[in-house]
């Protein structure tokens, strides 16, 4: 019954805070992260004589709770998304999207080959570092790019399209990551060469199905016109997906949320879509999706990051700078002016659900140490900084962006009537 | 990965021969179950060459499924039950319920006390039986009677009344059941009469916040409109009335059923209602419950029951004659002609998924042990008996209720316009 008691007492506390974020104009995730700050806060104040607290923080029960929020916001991020929408890119989009990836990947990279001590661990927690830079959330920024009426004029589009775009990517990065983690040597030529045609392979095989036999099997199954149905088919596929991917070395939630991925409209009907993005959004936004975060906040060692304060520093500011640089610049050179390519820079810097999300997935992959809970202590400091980053970055982002395209609207630039998206898992 | 390939295994199997089930006219639980029986069957012919099978029955992610299953399927089951069904009742149908219930019951007792070896179990295991005989599941019935049309002639109120009446006492007796099995002695009249009180004080706190607290707080939540909150805040009700439920002594899944069974369109609105119906359904049909009826049938143990044929057929012959007996001759009393009460008699002997989970809370409170992978070996002709008693009564009582409506509704009995019930969990 203790475990009906601390799944009571995570999911009032984090969907509280979570609320509470949501009035405050940030998203309901970071309200539960903070739940879990609390959480872990009671264990350390009051943990010796509650041994509740101390028992609840410490528990199996956060990390399986995680495991399964992992799969469920992949789920969920893969419904949401559209297809089309990653692949409809101009050039100029491209460029933003490739820029604001590499150019903070290499940051990130080049950051802890410069601080982390030489070793075997070394390439691989720098090239973790460097993809959790790259990564970008988009809800924050559609929130304030609707409001603004911005969100189909250049600036929108391109803000969206490349973040998007930065999300898969950041997927595909963090699947070498753990495929490379196995190894645990720095990879050659030839590793790198397999490892791509591997992805081609599991890429070429899940869209095939997704263009060519999602629309045929659903036509057949929408005689059945029921949503459990849609519901066991979709669970099997993702759960075939998550097999395929470790079959080729890749994480599951790459093959978790390819199986959301065509799962359309379009392709399966709007009764079908609608039905299964109450069901899977019901369960992420309001069951597994806060304990999840509130797992990640739980898991931050402040005693670690206050022991190393100079990397959470360089953390951050790269992670700004890395995005301001690398998707500003070319947005810049396409023809945006000075503003809109700022606010392309800025926008595209919130990090979101999916990097810790990639967090998690790097702990229980043993390529980083999680703390105080995770074991870790001051060697968490990595994993604490970069939930730090993924927090300050999302928090910071809207008040920025807001006040860049205040500016930009008293200019008068191309405003197109705001028409609000789906809300993504982190919204 | 192993858990991803069982449970796509599992899922695929369980839903196929569920949909297969589903054609055949019956529930789909019952081919759910059957898949059950399949990969226990694979298990011991092809075990010792593929592993994955024999592990996969042994493994505890069946009963870890099955308890999940077993939340999912007591909170959908509260969800679709309405109160006033319940309270509904003449004087008639109260007599319909009280000797449908309590016949059954008498026998199952009668019956364990004279076969089951004298000792400490014997009582509690006794009890056992008389409460998973005392079991009405409605679905099955539902459908033959909406076909006839007989849903609101007095035949078919009355079956459907006194069915719901007998799974909430069902649930009352089984929680009277494990508290009874945690002192482990006989209980003397005293036990009895504080457990009666906790029961009173259970049902007090959890129908009055139902009736009066609900309505309140679910016309606050309306403003927010997001069914992710209604969710989270059913989750939260449910663990908090599954905890009240274990403080008095009772099981949880009481807890659970309460939870669902005030949350109806009146009290918290049309809108809330068909979201949180359409999430808890499509998880539990498409997910968890084909799960849970597949750990059933993978722990059915048919050596045991070989080794004792005659319990199981006194368990199937008392399960038909209890129900015929304890709801047929009050049916007759209160002034149906033969054949309507003969009607109600068959027609409430389906015991359906509520006996199941019953059994597979006796199997965890260490009442009685389930085979081959429960370990229970031939001590299992328990636990593996009353499975095939639910299995049997639930195929066979659509048949008969059919074969016995036909001529009625020839003889011309009064016949209003078949209108469909939502489905039961085991539909």
């Amino acid at each position: 019954m203790t475990l009906f008691l601390e799944l009571l007492l995570v999911l009032v506390l984090a969907r509280a805070l979570g609320e509470g974020a949501v009035r405050l104009g940030q998203s309901a995730a970071m309200g539960e992260l903070v739940a879990g700050i609390v959480l872990a806060g009671l264990a350390v104040v009051i943990g010796s004589r509650v041994p509740f607290f101390a028992d609840l923080v410490a528990s199996e029960f956060f990390e399986g709770a995680a495991l399964v929020g992992i799969f469920s916001l992949m789920l969920m991020a893969g419904i949401e998304l559209t297809p089309r929408e990653i692949a409809e890119h101009s050039a100029a989009l491209f460029g933003v999207a490739l820029g604001g990836a590499l150019v903070p990947l290499t940051f990130g990279v080049a950051l802890g080959l410069a601080v982390l001590p030489a070793g075997e661990a070394q390439f691989i927690q720098a090239f973790l570092i460097g993809v959790a830079m790259s990564i970008t959330a988009i809800p924050a920024s559609v929130r304030i790019l609707a409001d603004f009426g911005l969100l189909h004029a250049p600036v929108g589009r391109m803000i969206i399209g490349a973040a998007l775009f930065d999300d898969v990517l950041g997927l595909v990065l963090l699947a070498i990551l753990t495929a490379l983690s196995v190894t645990g040597t720095m990879p050659d030529a030839m590793d790198f060469a397999i490892l791509a045609g591997k992805v081609a392979v599991f890429f070429a095989i899940t869209v095939g199905l997704g263009v060519h036999v999602y629309p045929r099997v659903s036509r057949r199954l929408r005689t059945l016109q029921a949503t459990a149905f849609e519901f066991s088919a979709l669970m099997a596929v993702a759960f075939a997906y998550g097999l395929l991917a470790e079959l080729l070395g890749m994480h599951w939630i790459l093959g978790v949320f390819m199986a959301g991925l065509f799962f359309e409209p379009d392709r399966v009907g709007f009764r079908a879509y609608n039905g299964i993005k109450l069901i899977v959004g019901g369960v992420t936004a309001g069951f597994f999706g806060p304990i999840f975060f509130a797992s990640i906040g739980a898991r931050i060692d402040f005693a670690s990051i206050a022991g190393a304060p100079g990397f959470l520093g360089a953390v951050i500011l790269l992670a700004f700078l890395g995005k301001l640089i690398g998707a500003g610049l070319p947005a810049l050179f396409t023809g945006l002016d000075r503003r809109d390519a700022l606010a392309v820079g800025v926008g595209m810097s919130s990090r979101g659900a999916v990097e810790l999300v990639l967090l998690s997935i790097a702990v229980e992959a043993g390529i980083i140490v999680a703390g105080p809970q995770g074991g870790g202590g001051e060697a968490s400091y990595i994993y604490s900084s970069l939930v730090v980053m993924a927090v300050v970055t999302t928090l910071v982002t809207p008040a920025l962006l807001r006040l860049i395209l205040r500016r930009t609207a008293v200019d008068g630039a191309g405003s197109a009537p705001g028409r609000s998206r789906p809300h993504h898992p982190d919204a």
